[in-house]
């Protein structure tokens, strides 16, 4: 079963480098955009966790860069939640062109969970994700 | 009696747009980096300000743009103190050609101090702002 | 005659700063997201003008800051093309909450018309650009 | 045989995030001001290649955080060469705390080589790049 949302970001003028194409630093901002829109559809966002007491703070990103992006340029990330039994959250991404559905780029994050006071990293999850993952993953 | 101080900055290849020159909004972290220098060297620091209880956010930017900067190009950035008598931290700014000496823009900023946990406006300078003047400009 | 449009922006998560609130240097992000969302609107585009042989950089840009945007936080950005008769381009920009109506920041923008290839400062408005005034104003 | 080169970054304020940490997308930043120190020192600058025709995109891109970063702190960016005898450029980073000697970051990154008018990919290494690779390794 896959949990994923699409998301459209268009490229901003102040994105794209002295080339004319998308500095590769702000891939990484529109697989946040990607993430954020996820956490909305799926209830998983960065403000309702830290209500519940935590904070996910990357500890790994990944990216590949297939084709490149210039500014005017609309693309659909697509955020895929991918299944880790552990306290982790794993994330891959797709950029591809709406049109010819090619794909731009790909990657994937990992997550983990630390108390949003103490800072200490859990080495369980929290409740609340087991909660999530029981109820959108059917498992 | 004028209290400056004068930064270097370097043009990073993601600051520059798809002109090949750099993207206005980076002359804001040029003027925050000329404001930072000015904060080290004359102990003036939002660190400092914070550990006596203050942010001191923006209330006003302003920048004229001259000529272009490009990827590669080094700049001066001249952070000097305007002195005002209100509950205000007010800068200009000038940013120059190193070899040339010719302006490639000027600006200024004036900021407020909140406390940093009510967030509430003062609305008279903190008393450690007005010792830093009578230090620093002899009034 | 007014002219201006109304276009929606959602602070994402990197553009907060440790206060939690907007750094003051994504306002003119908002401000360019604005200006383009008129464009497509007016048919006043970077990439239109580019076709035709002229870029618009800016040469000046100011803005006042009211209240604070903090993360998760949406806002309008209105922005309205001010008459100025010479070979200029004038903005004025409102950021407010969509909610309230109230005001968060208010700023202006000035860009001049340069050859796109020559970099030549145009000291008449471009025949396009007056075509576009005497359209859109009824001037 | 190592090739690298250390360089100091300073974490500006609107690099931090909401938690008071340095977003992670501005590690990349802090990648590529080591690129740029290393092609500096090395005589393997984007501008330098851009001469000779070639621009050097990235076609992959990985980090790994440690510890995190705050507002004010310093940190050592360590970028080394990779030997790799394809039509590649391998770096790898390190960036740690110039005092603890602690790692904060660590990762890789991929360049391949364009022609920088036709944009075509070259499948084997531009003459100077050899050139390069036998005066630096020795080879």
């Amino acid at each position: 079963m896959k949990l994923s949302d699409k998301h459209s970001v268009k490229v901003r003028f102040n994105e794209a480098d002295p080339l004319g194409i998308v500095w590769h630093g702000h891939y990484l901002r529109y697989f946040e955009d990607g993430r954020e829109a996820f956490g909305e559809r799926y209830d998983l966002s960065y403000l309702g966790m830290y209500k519940l007491g935590f904070i996910a703070p990357l500890v790994s990103i990944h990216c590949d860069f297939k084709r490149s992006l210039k500014y005017g340029d609309t693309a659909i990330v697509e955020t895929t939640y991918t299944y880790n039994p552990a306290a982790k959250i794993n994330f891959s991404y797709k950029i591809f062109d709406p049109i010819s559905q090619g794909i731009l780029a790909e990657g994937y994050s990992v997550q983990v969970f630390l108390d949003k006071d103490t800072k200490e990293l859990q080495l369980s999850s929290p409740a609340f994700f087991e909660e999530w993952k029981k109820k959108h993953l059917s498992i």
